[in-house]
């Protein structure tokens, strides 16, 4: 049983909105990596690590208000899922564009802006989910529309396995190609767990 | 603490046995994907998919329940982790299907009959064990079987690999055969998952 | 809320310590299993198992009291992850060494001694933190340390898939190789799972 008080704490929904702020940022680095040459790809992931270091530390400091906090807005284990959910897709992005860095891939298979552009689809609608757990109102709408989302990235992910399997590159090329949108795929996996993190929260105050 | 009152609701029961007879139907369609030729294995693909939604309303159904519920007939925690690693088998055993279809594996390697047997003995045995769930009774064969199931599932995933990399298969046959034996590994250790949820739900009562 | 009574249960420290220590044990094998010669990682293998069962029974003593326990000393969902993150090292140290015996690997290259000695000296740390939850002091240079470290472990983990990328090794090389540097790499980030929640626990009680 928890208890509330009026006020509720506050600052939970601004740390969650930056959270999400700080993931469409990435989500934004990661539709500029399609398309960059070398060197741009190289400062793009500079600029992503930077982003998954303000990530840590809004992760961070919901975490450290949850343990310090006698009363939460919602459920503990549901702020834990969300800054910790939030965190992960940080970190898949982040990981992605290290990849294709590190492993100097020239051409990404066709389709992986396909899954790019979902990735992005989903922080936008997430970053204008965030504030609207205060009120709790049109939230629906979100959740329903990422689950989509996500049914969406999951065809478009195995469409690109076959192709990657299909022959048309070399054994070597496709691990690494394999490991770039399978990180990208869990990245799509995390913004349906943030969704139904939301639809949790919602249900048990209705 | 939780308070207990007089009668405990009926209902996860059910949507329990209903998920655990759901994932039954799955490591049946499994079992037919063994032998079955590629217009077979396409149509299994599809009852599949229809009994990974089925799953899906099941868990959704748990899920809205206890969320909506004051009171549960065991800790929040663990229904949470029961309904959805009986989801995750059926996504486990839905993916190897349409793995097998996508990359369109002629033949699947000695041994893969095997993981799959121990998948359909895992599912009877949870598909039997959930009804009793509500008398508590009986339940300590069934961990201790799947627990010893998941044993030998993963001494068979192993030697299943030892073969992969043997040199009797091109390196992009082993990606795709690998994947396949993977996921289906990840059936098994989800059914152990489950199984130690009951026995935390029965220690926790005793 | 928790109620505390005097004196709290005391065997959860001793049974965390008797883990943490067997993880030490653990690593220590990793490390003599570099520069081994087949006959002699058999042996190895054979030790770790061994230990990894010891594990599998001190993880089982801590649940069976967590769930027979009214009064635990610290939350129960971070004694149940503090406990589960110990066993999931365990079982990716395991996991290792039966690859490098399975695949046959004759060499391991170069790098993976420096992931293996961040693994050690992050089980050092861990043994020694332990015994000092009973008091919850001198515990924040650990899991600083700890943090340190899996970022070291990250940047060797990259640099080595590079590494094995780079056209010096044939597809299935790489692909055993990979299985074994990745399954390190998950060790390193059980380790800071387990820092993690130790700060968890201290910023809670503080």
């Amino acid at each position: 049983m928890r208890f509330r008080l009026t006020p509720r704490e506050t600052s939970f929904y601004e740390l969650f909105a930056m959270a999400a702020d700080n993931v469409l940022s990435g989500s934004k680095l990661l539709m500029e990596l399609l398309g960059a040459d070398a060197a741009t790809r190289v400062e793009i992931a500079e600029r992503m690590r930077a982003a998954e270091h303000a990530g840590d530390d809004a992760t961070h400091a919901i975490l450290h208000q949850l343990n310090s906090s006698f009363i939460t807005p919602f459920d503990r284990e549901d702020v834990y899922r969300l800054a910790s959910t939030l965190d992960d897709i940080m970190d898949f992005m982040e990981e992605a564009v290290d990849l294709v860095v590190l492993y100097e891939i020239d051409e990404l298979p066709r389709g992986v802006e396909e899954q790019i552009e979902v990735l992005n689809r989903a922080a936008e609608l997430t970053a204008e989910a965030m504030p609207r757990l205060r009120t709790m109102e049109q939230l629906s709408e979100y959740w329903i529309e990422v689950n989509r989302l996500e049914n969406q990235a999951d065809r478009v992910h195995r469409k690109l396995l076959a192709h990657l399997f299909s022959g048309s590159y070399e054994a070597i090329e496709v691990m690494k190609l394999k490991q770039v949108v399978d990180v990208l795929e869990e990245a799509a996996d995390a913004f349906e767990t943030v969704a139904n993190t939301v639809e949790t929260i919602v249900v048990k105050e209705s």
